[in-house]
């Protein structure tokens, strides 16, 4: 009988390992976010993150609050915008509770007055919500391109 | 019997939650981290990192190898730099795996040709090796400050 007790034991304890599954599920969810920005959809693209996310963009505060959120990405989509970003790595933790995906990304706003064609990095971490479903906490991104030189450092 | 085994094997597997404990250690890893990097010890601060860690960095392009993370940072560290930085927040997963931490930075380099007075924000995912330390694998910062104005745009 201990034997039996401590065969069950040893299966029902064996930690399940779902982190493959978890994984393709958060890449498809990082890029179903992509292709709802790519269509510039402000309410769908800020549906992505959690209540108590922060969006942390380059050249600019923390965005700390779900307005604040909402105000950046006001600022990049838009008729003239094209953006979108993939995966280069997407990683789950053992109890499939947080994730994290980085990879790159592509940014352009045919605006006549302040153009912008920039190209660069991300990183996101994710939280597997009650539902089930990812939803992004941190999120962050830089530029590949250098700074323009200062027209204080002219020479 | 029964009762016994199911009593058991609720007790045994139970998942052992000490996420307090390893973001208390995660969080004076990381600050031992920016004390490091503050006393400008390259080989100390380079050592933070798994070997397969990324470095995102603004405006260049990902390190992702040793050599180009040593590179980054022999750019930021030295006589004149002065960098630190400190965690806003810190989380680790259930199972004590992967953690992240986002907070702010300063670096201050006092080079009379191409001087930096920047502040920011960083975010980094770490990994728990198998002796139990945490190494940092995927890092990278922005800057609060606005881009310096494009020549190209001046009027």
């Amino acid at each position: 009988m201990l034997l039996v007790v401590a065969a069950l034991m040893a299966g029902a304890c064996a930690p399940a390992d779902h982190r493959v599954a978890d994984e393709a599920v958060l890449r498809a969810t990082d890029e179903k976010w992509s292709a709802t920005a790519a269509k510039n959809d402000l309410d769908g693209t800020v549906a992505y993150y959690s209540d108590d996310a922060v969006l942390l963009p380059p050249n600019g505060l923390a965005a700390k609050d779900a307005k604040s959120i909402r105000a950046n990405w006001a600022g990049m989509l838009g008729p003239n915008s094209s953006v979108s970003w993939k995966p280069a790595k997407v990683e789950v933790a053992q109890a499939g509770d947080l994730g994290y995906v980085w990879g790159s990304y592509v940014l352009v706003i045919k605006d006549p007055k302040n153009p912008v064609d920039d190209r660069g990095k991300f990183v996101e971490v994710w939280r597997k919500q009650a539902d089930g479903t990812w939803k992004c906490i941190v999120d962050t991104f830089n530029s590949d391109l250098p700074l323009p030189a200062a027209p204080a450092e002219k020479k």
